[in-house]
């Protein structure tokens, strides 16, 4: 598998376009722990996960750490290349959370490319909006925390009713059971399966870890 | 002045993509308190100040508010034309702060011009960002700055923008920008008062020593 099989628009990028793109990426392999991109360092370029598992992360002054959002196989991270847009004014830290494969994109070729076509334009459009989404999710979160204490006590009850840690549940009727949204409670999920406190697999929620679910 | 003069890539758009637009827009006044965009009713459009202020919020189940960015003269807001982007899933309030003048475009028709012109979606993307920052700079805020000093940097912006030292203003109001208490915000104004850095009577807080807020 390549880097064209990887990028999801390759096929709306003409020749000229790919060739620029292909000159500018390189492939590297990073371990565990590897800081790949640290915010006040250097503009590292645009990241497109091959495979492994990295983190976002902020960091106070006093070295208070809060996770941003998580990239995943396929998943590109774009505010490793703020230097491509002048309005990114925060900074980010990137880390290995698994031995991670994964390319980088030099920043300057990347935006090189926005500027002429719309199709990439529009897609790192769309890019950006799912990680506002992300941290728009978490300011609810740290702000009024309730709804991962409704989720988790929902679970709980479930498991008992069913007397199963099985639950045989949509996404869409927990949201239903808790005057919610479907994707609200899906993203709660990811987060719970993230903790390891749940695992997730077609219409079913299973329990993991019950006790850190009731510490909720 | 028109909306050529106020958008501000007008002329990077061919002349059809312009007519477009001008088909697609109409104006609005509203006054002081009204709710434009309401995450939960219709994609409402991309708005385009003339004049005024607006204010962009989330809301708890609870009924808690707190600020998500503002939008003066000559600012655009985007999240009020959602369904412009399938990955924007998240849903704000927009009201205007003053009565306000602006120009509301239809989110269809700008997202068909910004699928062909590369300049309107970089353009895009550079508006996003900037609220991503706002947004990023509320969490670290909210994570890591205590509530003297969020209270204490609230009413000095608020002093700018009022152009005045005397801000006419509820303990309510300050509460709901910060997403935090009515209760909590007058203990802290009653400090603030006990330290002589403000005074306060009904409705109105004014500030009598600006140089101790900012060193806060």
């Amino acid at each position: 598998m390549e880097f064209q099989d990887y990028f999801p628009i390759w096929n709306k990028l003409n020749i000229n376009q790919q060739n620029k793109m292909l000159r500018a990426l390189h492939s590297q392999k990073i371990k565990k722990g590897t800081v790949i991109h640290n915010g006040s360092m250097e503009c590292t370029g645009l990241l497109l996960v091959k495979s492994g598992q990295m983190r976002a992360y902020i960091l106070s002054d006093e070295g208070r750490e809060i996770t941003i959002y998580r990239l995943f196989d396929r998943d590109m991270c774009l505010f490793s290349a703020y230097c491509m847009m002048r309005s990114i004014q925060f900074e980010v830290i990137i880390e290995a959370e698994k031995d991670t494969e994964l390319w980088v994109i030099q920043s300057e070729t990347y935006k090189s490319i926005m500027e002429e076509s719309a199709d990439l334009a529009n897609y790192t459009n769309e890019l950006m909006a799912t990680r506002f989404s992300d941290v728009m999710w978490l300011i609810e979160q740290i702000m009024w925390k309730s709804l991962d204490k409704r989720v988790a006590e929902f679970l709980l009850e479930e498991a008992v009713i069913d007397e199963s840690k099985e639950l045989k549940i949509t996404h869409e009727t927990i949201a239903n059971h808790l005057g919610s949204h479907r994707e609200v409670i899906t993203r709660m999920l990811n987060y719970f399966q993230s903790e390891r406190m749940v695992k997730l697999s077609r219409g079913t929620v299973t329990i993991l870890d019950e006790e850190k679910l009731r510490n909720l």
